[in-house]
């Protein structure tokens, strides 16, 4: 028996790069970046020879968005991933996660933070392989009618009545791998939340990713997990009220969590982790 | 000398409550009591004859959102407040604070929420008098140009440069005495942003200020609280780049806090503290 | 009537300055500079005479600590507030806010940050007039039983059963005027809330005042916000189960917010708003 | 080409548990349930048949807490773990996630919470097999001296000075394979990092998890996540000062993030993901 390094990785996280001056506006990034390959040196004897600063990291952000531009996150993650398994011989693999934060314009130089949501590009280079993921985090959506659920197992531990009418509201958080139109397929997860009557959480988000394979041949598959933000029906019976759908206390926590994959089922393995 | 209790006040703060169904989409809410008046008996022995229980309070909150509905935050801040100041003969004053949380309307039962700020009511009543303060949080708006600043003074720790181009970014905080139009309002707030050619934040704030009460007689006076959120150019010649406003690191901590109040000359003092 | 400018101040805030290597361990300090005086002229018209830049605040919080050491921060704070409005003619009051975390030492040269509460010092100057003003923040508490809650008034909206045993917990936020011993005085307020049989928060709360000025003579006065961090036994009834006070649920949102101050007959006047 | 459902899981999340009363003292969690298994007809259909709603998760949690009590957070994952997987007959998976908060005594039924870190436990039961993982989160550390940086590589972007003499602080995240003793666990991690002379945090990572893998024959494999809390020596010669190492700025963003894995040779593989 020995002890031996297993996988290892490293990087600069949560480079704050905000790009103005450009006719697109504002462009407003957390990079993050994360490098492995034969590190084993530094790990075992403290010997850097290998080992690109994680400040270097973060001075080439800054400066290939100079030199470079960014052009859409996902080029701009390519780019850099690239950029570093090709410059340094130790390292075989570059991830990049951006998030992005959007701007609207409210004149010819001024914007207002949009707050509705996050965009995530998650780019990860293997060699000469190349993976790209895209996502949304932290939109909330609501149909406050047109959701059941019943027809569950009951066991001992179960009181939860049926219900043929309740609120359902989530927290969009997905990750799809391929290259398509952001706003596209944000617009499909939306549509689909707003026109699928639901009998489970569970259903909806089947709902909302097929309805993105359907209309985005570009995505390979997608992965959503979706929070149940339960909104619970208060009894004002005690006070001689009756509450016919209308009075709800917002839950913090516990809350439910629904988590999916929808994918195709000719879809090439993905080349790393991406969910 | 003798220790004795000083001014204090008690309630039940962050009440979630959601109320749907109506034809005028969904309220969702985050309510705050606090009663104060004769309360000493129970710091000093724990006699409790006069502590309306804070669980009441909670209840009240859900049961008017059901016999009266809501309304605006304001109506329904001093619905509250005046209830509970006319019912409990101890409680001489009651402040009710109200987060609301806006949501745009997707289909007929569906929505999104908004995330670019929160709406903010505080009501108090003391006897017969009252106070309606309203208020936005965490607005956050940007002038990629038209902002300069220079002219400062220069002591021995002063190494800032001037400048006449930077980048002006804010979380707009504001609060303001008064029952106004909150959209109209938060537009008087945007368009003085947008419209002020800026020497400094504190120029920027008076202009935001000035605006609201120029275009609502209704306010009698407002106060901004504004975070300079720095974005510092960053210096490219290490890496023999130039960089003319273009790249920018988004700065966390520390950040400069511009706070001020603009006011009308003939404005009655406020009843209670108000920011 | 005419529109003007009320009251303001601006400043650097949240300066995270550590400083290592002298004996005393380290010291993590977050601090906040506000001032305020005849601040109009960058109001109204832009003309940044007057207006120290925040940068050069941030500057001399960084210069003191090496040129004046640290001490306490109680005296950081005078040094720094005297020293604005000493050199900044149009300045009248400095306001320094710090924030300090505790780290235990584990060696020579080795540390663990405590987590479990934050150390408040609040320094005003005005012109030769100081006011110091400590405290704690996030210290968390409960008492598994010796808390009881009765005899409170009953309305419509009154559901709350009485209860003889009940959880106490709380989340200790204080503030007291006049220098004194931290340890001590968090050890007053500890010893208040561990040996206080409580028949309300409000008791408790001003136990652990009325401790603090019986044990401390130089604290004037103090400042209490505690919230009630409710413990919701479980109704395992549903599952054949009793409960004898132990399974409970630990509640976020609402909560009980209990604010009061203790304070001595014959204080001297705070010279600025102080919690 | 057909759109089919890939992995998918759902449960409750973040159910708050806190057990009082047993000579143990305080038990205080945050038990997270998810589950998997054969789960299509209601992702394609809305048929709930086989969907155990998780208000019964919730439900058995608690009411386990006071059936079998909890003892140790593993023995109570695997509990709860096992009994879903035993009893739902469409479920092959149960992966329960505890963060736990540690209480000091104080008194005979007084507490105060410590901040300084969570707990963590993750059990996984797949059919007949189990997987315990346990670890530590937040725990904050710093080493004053006695930490190097030189002998990296540089490119074009690389600017960083070497250093002979710096701060090394970070935030142990850990999580290791096998059942042992968590304080204990615990102590090796900081004692590797206190007695680490370090050249790299890399060599400081692959010292803490290999001194735990030494001191601790139950433990298979330990991943640690740890980032690198920059502290970064002002430069006072502008205001004629030197700084040998004493006056630092704490950095929020961004921050390095070095992570890695110490293994055994002769490791049984991980049934399920463990970090």
């Amino acid at each position: 028996m020995a002890i031996r390094l297993g996988p290892n990785r490293y990087g600069k996280a949560e480079v704050r790069l905000v790009r103005a001056g450009g006719s697109s506006g504002i462009q407003d990034l957390n990079v993050s970046v994360a490098l492995s390959g034969d590190l084993e040196a530094t790990h075992l004897t403290g010997d850097n020879g290998g080992v690109l600063p994680t400040d270097t990291m973060k001075n080439t952000v800054y400066a290939f968005a100079r030199e470079h531009g960014i052009g859409s996150p996902e080029e701009f993650g390519l780019r850099l991933a690239r950029h570093f398994v090709a410059t340094q011989p130790q390292i075989k693999s570059a991830k990049i996660t951006i998030q992005g934060y959007e701007w609207e314009r409210l004149g010819p130089h001024s914007f207002q933070r949009r707050g509705d949501h996050t965009r995530l590009t998650v780019v990860t280079v293997i060699g000469d392989e190349s993976q790209v993921v895209a996502g949304i985090e932290g939109l909330v959506l609501m149909n406050t009618t047109d959701s059941e659920f019943h027809g569950f197992p009951r066991d001992r531990y179960t009181t939860l009545p049926e219900t043929t009418d309740r609120i359902l509201a989530t927290e969009v958080n997905a990750r799809w791998r391929g290259v398509a139109d952001f706003a596209a397929v944000k617009q499909s997860l939306v549509d689909a939340f707003v026109g699928t009557y639901s009998y489970s959480l569970q259903q909806t988000l089947y709902a909302m990713g097929s309805r993105v394979l359907e209309e985005h041949p570009e995505v390979a598959e997608i992965r959503l997990a979706l929070p149940n933000k339960h909104h619970y029906l208060v009894d004002l019976s005690p006070f001689g009220l009756d509450n016919p759908g209308e009075v709800f206390i917002a839950g913090d926590r516990p809350y439910g969590l629904i988590e999916g994959t929808v994918t195709r089922d000719d879809t090439q393995p993905a080349i790393a982790e991406w969910f």
